[in-house]
């Protein structure tokens, strides 16, 4: 059966190639309400597809917000249950000077398609979307059960969704979720995710004098906002850039040692790493490696900083204040809001006398950590290595994908992080693209995990 | 014969005001070009009123910008000669919306005269130019020989002037120069002001990665320039508020005795202070006050920070660059050129790896202490004491006044700072207002200046 279905998919390559350059063409920026129309055309295009493939599709709004395309074809009983996730939203464009090609007319160059979307997320998820309909035009079925949620506010920050999980426990109930929106661990070596950072984020918000004044006469006595937010910012980490918040590393669960041996294997060359971003090296955390930093230890980073006089020349005044927007990523098992609330107590502590805090656009993100020894897990691995040729790695991944945690809150299930792109697809920037044949391979790969799960129960 | 000069004054008071209302009607504003006529138009509308009262008159422009207004009236031989100073130019008037009147447009009320360059510095300088027509226009001479320099670059940061001091030493040769361009201690006591701040100015310019990144998948490895900048700033002081750059202080003159004990007195109020600006207390170095911090002691002061991102909630990047402009105030006897290549090579040396450090936009004023036994001090406090009915006490000021550096390095001489302001008159900001009385009774204590000045050679 599996056979046929990866002919079929072989010998619709390029039909599939056209029908995701139609959808790319929507601009679904859900960031910007100009383009509120197309975010609802994008939505309706994946129903469409997903409808004429022959599954029950729904779109649903909740408690306002852009909506979820809800499909299933729930068919295999006694099968296993999948509930694959993406979005059909898009970053914005700008600085649109900087793309080498219009961002929503997909073209194809060395390989790759370039457009907005191509690779977050759109040219991923349709790999699933791909997988599915071959498998019911081939054999009429699916091997198990599948139920694809597919939102529109991953890019502008809605949260639909997560209210939708706490509520439609029933609806989306399955045996694993699948997401396809992730980087291999580089060219030619495909990779899974299992362990994703939280995070905890907020903007410190503080007042000096009530305006600016002249350095020179008030200079001494007055304290100055931006010389306390340095002090303040500089004291959250010790000389071996361990983060200095009482108890932030209470309940972080270090690496294993497996995990350590794992990295050490995947060929990591930190010179290449620093070279790629223009620097020749970096600080962090004594007695970590910058790989084991970046995935799997707790951070903390200035976003941006406001201050005072930013123009061209000098102005000499002591500014009426300063505000820098902070985010920690956490590690399993921190909880983002305990980590918030040690920092706001700590930061309040250091403020000195002259300087009103406060605190503002706080937002927070469970970190998780994904079983790698599961059945579905095996399955993934082993559909990848038939798929791509090549056994994947195990990694991990600075970033967070809050809906992960959602899911395994509310849903009680991990997710396969099956991510087809590459890390320098320019995902958040001009000149995104997706490899092509990823999108392929992708489509085989997802066709294949479906029959390796059909067997599972 | 002062007597009758005085009497002068008094019947020409409400001429004198209308006068300078129509000086200050020219919004003679430096720093933006679009104002380029009525610079003009305000140098020679001082010319022309020295030139009617009897001065010998020219403008000079040197290597460019704005012209100076160099005026002399030399006929008393064997009699001192006073440089007097001032500038024709003011400051921008934005934000125009938090004027309560026309900024060009001189109202009365409460006793003060309201629109920009009423106080800094047309009102302050127009008393000398009304002192000595008085002394022209009812005796036919002056007691002393008089040189005025005004020029229009103050307000601009432009170095016509200082250029020109460097060359021009014989025409401006004197025995003492005299600036009113400062403040009274406060309502009802005036002061001389003998010790300024200088000045050591830079902008620290941090670039770490080729573009913002990612602050999951890069936190941890790559270095932050914004935490980089926090932390190389606020190691600019230690725990009790001295600044760390090495040797820092091996050239700071100290407070004598006989200053602390003159500031103790002079009923300065830190709870008063603190309340005009906002706040409830501030900190500052340890082991001095307040007032001698402001007034005596060298600072550091962050003026702006630029750093990622500025706008509503939350972008999580890593900036690729973050800078600050920082201001160090001097005392006597530190020397700036020589401060800010300590701090350059302090600041290089923390820099961390991963991020290149550079510095733009410098400047550098010297400080001043003024000898406050000399028989032109003397004459000045007997002056005042006369003119304002109340002795002038001693103050210093944290600002700073670099023409006064140059006049004592090239001319020679010190400077009376005789100001007749209040430092609430809102010299930069909107509603900038002078009292009308101050005029009157600046304008008489000029003319006994320049009479006790007569008797001292």
């Amino acid at each position: 059966m599996i056979q046929k279905v990866l002919e079929s998919i072989e010998s619709s390559k390029k039909i599939y190639l056209e029908q995701v350059k139609d959808w790319i063409r929507i601009p679904s920026i859900s960031a910007d309400p100009n383009y509120k129309e197309d975010v609802i055309r994008s939505a309706n295009y994946v129903a469409d597809d997903l409808r004429s493939s022959g599954f029950d599709v729904e779109l649903i709004t909740h408690e306002g917000g852009n909506p979820m395309v809800y499909a299933e074809w729930m068919k295999a009983p006694g099968k296993p249950t999948a509930l694959i996730y993406g979005h059909y939203d898009v970053q914005p464009v700008d600085p649109l000077n900087e793309w080498k090609s219009e961002p929503f007319e997909p073209i194809e160059k060395n390989g790759n398609l370039y457009a907005r979307g191509t690779a977050d997320d759109k040219g991923q998820l349709f790999t699933h979307v791909k997988a599915v309909e071959a498998w019911l035009k081939t054999t009429g079925s699916l091997p198990i059960n599948v139920k694809f949620i597919i939102e529109g506010e991953e890019e502008s920050g809605g949260d639909s969704l997560y209210k939708y999980v706490k509520v439609a426990q029933e609806k989306l109930k399955c045996d694993f979720c699948v997401i396809s929106d992730s980087s291999q661990f580089g060219p030619g070596q495909p990779a899974i995710t299992y362990g994703l950072k939280g995070m905890a984020g907020v903007e410190f918000v503080l007042t000096g004098p009530s305006q600016d004044l002249h350095s020179g006469t008030f200079g001494g006595a007055v304290t100055n906002p931006g010389n306390a937010l340095c002090k303040m910012i500089a004291a959250l980490h010790d000389e071996n850039r361990k983060i200095t918040v009482p108890g932030f590393y209470d309940d972080v669960k270090d690496l294993d040692a497996w995990e350590r041996e794992a990295f050490s294997k995947l060929g990591f060359s930190d010179k290449e790493f620093f070279e790629s971003v223009g620097v020749t090296g970096g600080i962090g955390e004594k007695g970590y490696t910058p790989l084991e930093r970046k995935w799997a230890r707790p951070t903390c980073d200035i976003n941006g900083i406001t201050c005072g006089y930013q123009g061209v020349g000098s102005k000499t005044i002591i500014p009426a204040r300063a505000s820098a927007k902070v985010t920690f990523r956490l590690v399993p098992s921190q909880d983002p809001q305990k980590i918030l609330e040690a920092l706001k107590k700590y930061i309040t502590s250091l403020c000195p006398e002259g300087i009103k805090i406060e605190f503002i656009d706080e937002f927070c993100a469970g970190p998780a950590l994904i079983n790698v020894d599961s059945e579905y897990m095996n399955a993934a691995v082993e559909a990848i290595k038939e798929g791509f040729g090549t056994k994947p790695v195990f990694i991990r991944e600075g970033g967070s994908i809050p809906i992960v945690v959602s899911f395994q809150k509310y849903l009680g299930v991990d997710t396969l992080l099956m991510g087809w792109g590459q890390n320098d697809d320019n995902i958040h920037s001009p000149n995104e693209k997706f490899s092509i044949d990823a999108f392929y391979t992708g489509i085989k790969t997802s066709a294949i995990l479906l029959d390796r799960c059909s067997k599972l129960k």
